[in-house]
């Protein structure tokens, strides 16, 4: 491994291969004791040291800023052409429709309406609320949606294919160890955030939040370039690539803790712990920022804040728990259908067109959304139209409750919904249906989507429904036993915004399998450790009820859609099966080996045509099979040509030496030594060991292959392919959907 | 492995032994797959199914609601003693000294004085505030501080000498996988709550924080016996014992995620993320049920709750710095200075006399610390009163602004400190000096104590200096360019509880080394995200600082004092050396091995007699020395003693065999047959592999040895002993230090 950077190229690695750790790790630990050592040189050599010490702070808090200003700027742009569906402002039209009202100076926001933004209608000079205005209305808003999506999808076909979807299953596979050349560059990066704006704004069911993390993970891929030690080093990058999702999500929700949980828990594969303080650090500082440039326009840095003036009561554990369940049914229908359809798309013809298949959902959905007007407003409105509560300001009809405001001081009082909330509860069930389906087809399709967004709305929908529900119960039946105790007084005891929270906290859960994340990023929503325990009991409901109905969340379920090779470092692998049944050759077959000292060049460029393994274990001889060490083809290839054209007298009867001091006889070529890419220091296991140690030696030291011995012999090879192929051919499933090495 | 069950100990381990976590895991595996197995059999085998699945959520179910009532207990009960060396409650003597006030209805806590608390002096008559009154006071202030003192010391070394000090670096080693017998016990239990309940009353300069981990630890473990799935596995055991640390931490501070981060950065060692979600749920199980029985008596859960009407302002961040510096300071002179009387004690007669030193210590304590009323109150209330900020209805000499409170809704303004500030500051730097220095002499005597108060407590009182100090500059200087944005408007810009609170940050940082888990317990202290970037500044700095001047945090330097074999996995290992050099035997010895069928009974057993290693790699042939597996010293020990016992025939004699089948010759006596107790899947490295990836594969894999190799042929073990005595060498410590094996 001396000889790394010797010949151009070792080290590296091709595209859809997987990373070996152990072998990054060690790069960059001689990388840093050769600085160290050169430390004492000179002041300049000082310097170095230094730069190379803090590199990894500056690293992340450039990814930070980076990450905070992008999401401004998203915010921005997404609110300025939702609102464009609807209307303009004449006065300033780069302004939003919050912003145009606050340049006005005489109209609040709350009163729904100012003179300065005028609607498309009022646009064409028609100010009445008749049907002709509802129709041109309606156009614009399918035009616009049309139009946006058309561009977005567009966009990432043509400059970025990469640049569709959520990208979390992918980031998912590249932090487990795995190359995607292009998946973090810059032209996904630019074409990802312009295409995440016009799809928000399109009114497609999807949210920002999951390409956040992509396009977080793309700024860190970017920016540790700066630095060589990390952007030469692909095990040392993951490290920016952690703290960067964890950026992302921080941004996304405003949510620094939940941030970095979220990648330790979700997104990451190896974590050092001195990581978590930086990914903290970097979600942070993305946090900051994105608060100075306030795009919410308010004091919280949140994107829902909610504060209930009720706490909870402890029968209420019972609809919560029913709402964990409901929710675990939801994402469980989700999750499968979702599935379904993109499995359909890929193998048919469906999939040579996305560019239509946007037009068609988009067409579809804006023709659904428009008229119901749950859908019709922006996803994130309406979570946080449901998550609130009730008060005397608010005259959306969820509030229409036959009350007595007299003393606006005194404690909320009990009430009977009005005709408004019965109509309201049927237009939620509608939205609940319509979104589902929407988001069914709308997952996977060819634009920047994501799905916490729709997830959490699904959810909400249910949960203020049942808390409607449970709401009037005890209003109309104060008696039952459940309610005589603290809902007997007359005080409203039940906050229906508290269970739509709760229910969107068991969707998102049901969906993506997200425990303690979840439950943090709900918490740093409302700012309050009063709800953990309500958000916990649905979420582990919810987790318990999906587990029990299919096994995957949505982005393992994605790739094991894509086939890319993921060891899920949660999954215990159960069975009994031994080293001796995974590994390569089976028997019949022979393993292709090199000897230390008896192989010529030719010999080794034979083997090289006629086999395509990634490495060859190097033994004493073919006899003896005694291991010796393991060299990687990329390594001897380079190598040989290398030596061909660097060094004096290497012709193809050359003997090639991996160990040992062996001399040539007299009148022979000289000798290839290659000694100096020679891993002497392999990670074997023996025969008999089980699979379980194998998988957990894989999964936590980050190897590419293993060698299999039985009393010192060599046996045979086991990849991360073969245990990946192993896992799922006992679990059932189709071994050969496992698509790289 | 598979006959782990047949012979009665084996698979346990002895006292001081590390375990290895590989076999344990795999045991428990094993017993899994067998009650799956059986699940089909009979319904009650499907309800024990079903028992074993549930019993890891029952047990920290259990332990959070265990830990939750106990630290309501010790919260209650020391705050009952505490006010008892003030005075007493003569309607109800039970009666803490705010319960006594709230049962007289009429008085307010906040006026300091109610009829129904009597003071000493008022007991014995004397009304007046004279010289008398202030003697008796002092007096009884000594004498109860004396006798809680030596009922502590006693009981600990009565009963259970495991119950002194914080615990946490014991737990730290015990959760790396070490066995300490009793250290987790119901004695240890016991009177280290009533101990810790003692100590804190006696007004030593200690917390009840620490000692808390400890007790939520020894719950766990007891808890953990009822279910054997977790109290037979020393494995599967610590991840409870990591859910109980987290719930310790939980109810220490009402930080339930703060408590989990803890238990991740700085406790744990082994922590899948499925632990994870069920430390979580412990934490705040346990915060729940301590908050239902609500000893702090309010609204919040948490330990000091304090709101500031301020943000804070850019520049500030130049003092949070500095403040993070100064705690890194002190925190390094407190560590250094602990660490260096800890070792004179132990190598000194003082050692013999910990009753005698803890009353010394508490005498002196309390004879410095009654004049002075910072000293003198709890310190948690001091901890309390400098974090908050002054109000209006705040009296202590710390408000004693002259401002002029005409119009009590208006901000407040800023004002020149009063006399009464001065006096303040005077006493507030007697008493940072006197903390530091009772807290070097306390931490490490044989009471239960913890140092997260303390720690808080020096932090607190630097950082309020530092902050009137800053808000004085601005008030006299509110032209400095640094001031002159936000501080020139007449308004209170600057808060400085907040840098109290800071600075608490920064030496509880410096001293623990946590970051994360620290940054997050303050933050839930505080509940709002606005002041997470001071903190974390302060943090960062102070951690830096710590880390340049001394090496090791204090549990770490208290684990490496104690010869504890901890292999730190956030030390990177940073030299060159390979297998071959660490691995025993040295040079010119010999490796004691058994082959695989070629050793009678009596050669293995003077192996055994002759040798004391803990176990012996098994060999084809002493002359090939291919490797066949490993054997365990205690296993082989019980199977011969079970054979002689039960088996007929085997005589001294008969020829041990541990792998393939070889029929003795005929007269010859019959083969004792070991192939059971030998594990054929030993981990092995090449005598080439750097020490960096075998430290790794030590800490990852959670080993206890491995075995060295050369193409096949064994050369060598290294054990976790050496390894660490390595890491000792390599860093020029004194490699004997190291103790266990």
């Amino acid at each position: 491994m001396q000889g790394d950077d010797d010949i151009p190229g070792i080290g590296q690695y091709d595209d859809f291969h997987t990373i070996d750790w152990q072998r990054d790790i060690a790069r960059d630990r001689m990388r840093h004791r050769y600085i160290v050592k050169k430390r004492q040189d000179s002041i300049w050599d000082l310097i170095k040291g230094a730069h190379d010490a803090w590199s990894g702070w500056v690293c992340v808090l450039l990814v930070g800023v980076a990450t905070g200003m992008v999401a401004g700027v998203i915010d921005i742009g997404a609110s300025w052409m939702t609102d464009l569906k609807f209307g303009i402002c004449p006065a300033a039209f780069w302004f939003n429709r919050e912003q145009c009202c606050w340049s006005d100076t005489n109209t609040t926001f709350d009163s729904g309406n100012c003179s300065q933004w005028l609607t498309w209608p009022q646009v064409f000079g028609d100010r009445g609320d008749g049907a002709g205005a509802y129709i041109i209305s309606y156009l614009f808003y399918i035009v616009w949606a049309l139009l946006f999506a058309a561009l977005s999808a567009s966009l990432v076909r043509m400059f970025a294919p990469y640049a569709c979807g959520s990208g979390i299953p992918e980031i998912k596979t590249i932090l487990s160890g795995f190359i995607i050349r292009g998946y973090l560059g810059k032209w996904t990066l630019i074409i990802k955030v312009v295409g995440l704006i016009l799809s928000v704004s399109s009114g497609l069911s999807l949210g920002k939040e999951g390409p956040m993390v992509h396009i977080a993970s793309c700024l860190g891929n970017i920016l540790s370039y700066l630095f060589p030690k990390y952007g030469r080093n692909e095990a040392k990058k993951r490290e920016i690539l952690s703290a960067a999702a964890a950026a992302g999500v921080s941004v996304a929700f405003g949510a620094p803790i939940g941030g970095v949980l979220f990648s330790l828990e979700e997104v990451s594969y190896y974590f050092p712990l001195k990581t978590l303080w930086r990914s903290f650090f970097c979600a942070l500082i993305a946090a900051f920022i994105l608060r100075s440039i306030n795009p919410f326009g308010n004091e919280h840095s949140v994107l829902f804040f909610v504060e209930y003036n009720k706490p909870w009561i402890f029968f209420e554990l019972i609809p919560f728990v029913g709402l964990g369940i409901i929710g675990g049914c939801i994402a469980t229908i989700f999750i499968k259908a979702n599935i379904y359809w993109c499995r359909y798309r890929k193998y048919s013809k469906l999939g040579q067109y996305p560019v239509t298949e946007v037009l068609v959902v988009t067409l579809v959905t804006a023709i659904i959304a428009y008229p119901n007007p749950y859908t019709r407003m922006n996803t994130s409105e309406l979570i946080y139209l449901l998550f609130n509560q009730c008060g005397i300001s608010n005259s959306d009809p969820l509030c229409d409750y036959n009350r007595n405001f007299t003393d606006a001081n005194s404690a909320i009082e009990k009430a009977a919904a009005g005709p408004g909330v019965h109509r309201a509860i049927w237009l939620l069930v509608l939205a609940l249906i319509l979104k589902l389906v929407m988001t069914i087809f709308t997952f996977g399709i060819k634009v920047p989507c994501g799905l916490f967004i729709p997830s959490l709305a699904l959810g909400a929908i249910a949960g203020r429904i049942v808390g409607i529900g449970v709401e009037q119960l005890a209003y109309h039946y104060p008696k039952i036993w459940l309610f005589s105790g603290e809902c007997s007084t007359g005080d409203d005891c039940i906050t229906p915004g508290l269970y739509a929270m709760v229910g969107a906290a068991a969707v998102l859960g049901g969906v993506t399998r997200m425990t303690v994340s979840l439950v943090v990023i709900m918490f740093e929503l409302t700012g309050g450790v009063r709800y953990i325990v309500p958000l916990m009991a649905a979420a582990m409901a919810s987790k318990w009820v999906g587990d029990a109905l299919g096994r995957q969340g949505i982005y393992d379920a994605h790739i094991a859609l894509n086939g890319y090779p993921f060891l899920d470092s949660k999954d215990e692998f159960q069975h009994t099966s031994l080293a001796a049944d995974v590994m390569q050759p089976k028997r019949n077959e022979t393993l292709s080996v090199i000897t230390q000292d008896s192989m010529t060049v030719d010999d080794v460029e034979t083997l090289l045509k006629e086999t395509e393994h990634n490495g060859y274990p190097v033994v004493v001889s073919k006899e003896s099979q005694y291991l010796v060490g393991f060299v990687l083809r990329r390594d001897l290839n380079l190598a040989i040509a290398n030596a061909r054209r660097t060094m004096e007298g290497i012709i193809g009867q050359s003997v090639v030496i991996f160990a040992g001091a062996v001399n040539p006889p007299a009148g022979a070529p000289p000798c290839l030594h290659l000694n100096r890419i020679l891993d002497m220091a392999p990670i074997t296991v023996t025969d008999q060991t089980p699979m379980e140690t194998v998988v957990d030696m894989f999964r936590k030291l980050g190897l590419r292959q293993t060698l299999v011995t039985h009393n010192g012999r060599l046996l045979g090879v086991i990849t991360k392919k073969d245990v990946l192929r192993h896992v799922k051919q006992m679990d059932n499933e189709d071994p050969s959907s496992v698509l790289f090495n």
